[in-house]
């Protein structure tokens, strides 16, 4: 499909988003077992596809072709194994308790009314991400677990592959009875589309931008729709005085090694002044796994294989085995580094010291703040969610995991026998 | 205090959000009883400064003169009475649970880590209202309460009012020992303030717009920081062929004429055909206390006072003695009804058949619904929070009553033993 002016585009976005209107108001009043049949039901249909979406996947890499870089690459690649994932994560999905109807709280007045507060779908969501075709599978399962209809932007370069993925959602959803129209993919890679959808606060409840800082930005500054923001991860680990060595050791590897690609990696190493003795063991179990070190003079100092870290290296996400290294003053000097350089999402302390964590705990403003445990635990799986749409570093609304009752609203019911008001 | 040039604001705007970030950090671990001190010695400031706010507030009234409209006149005076108000409503404040601390939830994962979730708050809040100078100690106080800075930009016919309002609250800051940038006034009448506000993501968390349309929609258009919606309630009340007629007519009477300039006032009455009966005796009680009727066909040949609805109305938050009337064809005309021209904010039926009743509630996307029950009580003192900022009318964070609860986010604290991930 194409548009041919801005009037048809502009046509076609408004278009989708009264179609994602009704069929919210259908899904919010679904019954589990018709959601979760839809869930299952698309799981078998990816399975029964495969041939279809990598016959789509292996056109999408044909066209993008030279221009991918080998990271892209493996961000854009399906194979049997990736779709089986799909599959099974959708089945994970219908697995999970329905948040929708849970009574938060409940409570009798003095008057007699009865207040309750239920969950809700949040009702219309739009998802914009890049490159991962899979993300099209994920979250469209989170969305309709909650009730809400998904409008979903994908990457031009997995455009063939999202609609090859889309076709088995709505087979899923057809099975059930319920309307295609809960799941919609913006059908042109128009890049005037998303500023469009960033304006149609009438239908979208909220916007979640899932993909680059430049992304993420420029979805911040247009949106008149509320956005989940999932931002940069620059994630520090805090090598305390009072810290067990061994852990010291054991979670600054596993922080920034075990996968240097995701959001809760590790970038920056603190280390308390008093923690110094420590720290050569820590350099070298980094560099023997293949970290390049980036340090300030005392770290240098210490190893001849350090190279110097420069004031952007504090403000760097990596996403690659590099970490920059600084002496602090204790964990006062933590802190204050943190609050000048962190980007409010996962932050990790090494000590034996019960008072300074807790300090240490209390007094960052992170999503997520880990003691004596590695920052790659920031992950919905982890915290025991099932399933995640990615960490959000807002404040409002949802923070750290995003998983199924984040993405739901309540309304308060009130019943009375004729109750009016003084 | 005056801005000579846009630099010049625009490092005022920007000293200001910088100092309430700072004072926002010692708020968030500031102690209950430091929060109420300050609360409670500001409520006694404002006791013994009723001589100098009342000044205040007549050079106000004399700087607004003859352009004032007797509405706009009355939200703007203050007298002992009202200034009582104000203390004891933050002595009210003090009395409400502190939120901050607060455990959401808490588990042990298999791997040992023990996961909490513990209510923070929010960090900076930035409030725009209009007139009335008590929003200054009421809005100061709730945020106070849940550890929040405050950034308050009231309207210029009340500034100087405001101003003596807040030496107040500063005085309670000190005399507990906190800082007294944690309530600042935007200093300045400059309409680019607000603009500049609106844009200081890197020190606001949360704006929160308390006023007119217009007032809401520009900060909605402007804000690159997310925005506490409270916007108009044109509210419903829906009477069932299965209503009891005496609960059909007190909760008409009240939902419309108990206070008509309150959001959650009715706006709007909708009848079933089978409750047409019924609907005579409404109408004359509306009219003898001295509301306007405006409805359809059917309903004009009920009663010969009645003047015509147009389209208009069903779209009109009148906050005025006036009320539109329409027939529809059963709970499913209702709810197609306020489908098409509600807010979102609150809607009641009147009916004696629970499923009818349940399916109303369920089905309509409103913050509050009530069953035979005043749409009057869609305020948090009813709903038992103390106090409250106003009704949100979006789906993210906080929906219905904002209080003190809603004013905070949460963080996740966990706690290992050297766990890694595999």
């Amino acid at each position: 499909m194409s548009a041919n002016s801005p009037d048809d585009l502009a046509d076609m976005i408004h278009g989708l988003g009264a179609r994602a209107r009704t069929a919210a108001s259908v899904l919010a009043l679904a019954p589990t077992e018709t959601k979760n049949r839809a869930l299952m039901s698309a799981a078998s249909a990816l399975r029964r596809r495969v041939a279809a979406i990598l016959d789509a996947n292996i056109d999408d890499l044909a066209a993008a072709g030279a221009d991918l870089s080998p990271a892209m690459r493996d961000r854009l690649i399906l194979n049997g194994q990736r779709i089986e994932a799909m599959a099974s994560g959708l089945e994970m999905i219908a697995a999970l308790p329905d948040p929708i109807g849970h009574i938060d709280s409940q409570t009798t007045r003095p008057n007699g009314l009865e207040i309750s507060r239920v969950r809700v779908p949040l009702g219309v969501i739009g998802i914009i991400y890049e490159s991962r075709p899979n993300v099209t599978a994920d979250a469209a399962g989170l969305c309709l677990k909650a009730g809400n209809a998904a409008i979903l932007r994908g990457g031009s370069e997995s455009a063939k592959s999202s609609r090859a993925i889309l076709a088995a959602l709505q087979d899923g959803l057809t099975e059930a009875g319920l309307p295609i129209d809960a799941v919609q993919l913006v059908p042109t890679q128009d890049r005037a589309a998303v500023g469009l959808l960033l304006r149609l606060d009438s239908f979208i409840d909220v916007i979640i931008p899932r993909g680059g800082k430049s992304l993420i930005e420029r979805v911040a500054a247009e949106s008149r729709i509320p956005v989940l923001k999932h931002l940069d991860g620059i994630c520090h680990v805090y090598l305390d005085r009072d810290a067990d060595p061994v852990k010291a050791r054991a979670v600054t590897l596993n922080a920034k090694m075990r996968r240097t690609g995701v959001c809760g990696a590790a970038e920056t190493l603190l280390v308390d002044r008093g923690a110094l003795p420590m720290l050569p063991d820590v350099l070298s179990d980094l560099i023997v796994a293949g970290c390049e070190i980036r340090g300030d003079d005392v770290v240098r100092r210490l190893d001849s294989r350090v190279l110097p870290a420069s004031a952007d290296d504090w403000a760097t996400e990596y996403l690659a085995p590099i970490i920059s290294v600084r002496v602090v003053e204790g964990v006062a000097g933590a802190i204050e580094h943190i609050a000048l350089y962190g980007s409010h999402h996962t932050e990790a302390i090494v000590t034996e010291n019960a008072v300074t964590a807790e300090h240490f705990m209390a007094a960052i403003d992170s999503a997520i703040l880990l003691w004596n445990a590695s920052t790659q635990f920031a992950d919905g799986g982890e915290f025991g969610m099932g399933a995640e749409i990615g960490i959000s570093t807002g404040k409002l609304h949802a923070r750290g995991p995003v998983g199924v009752n984040e993405l739901t609203s309540y309304k308060y019911l009130v019943r009375g026998s004729g109750q009016v008001r003084l």
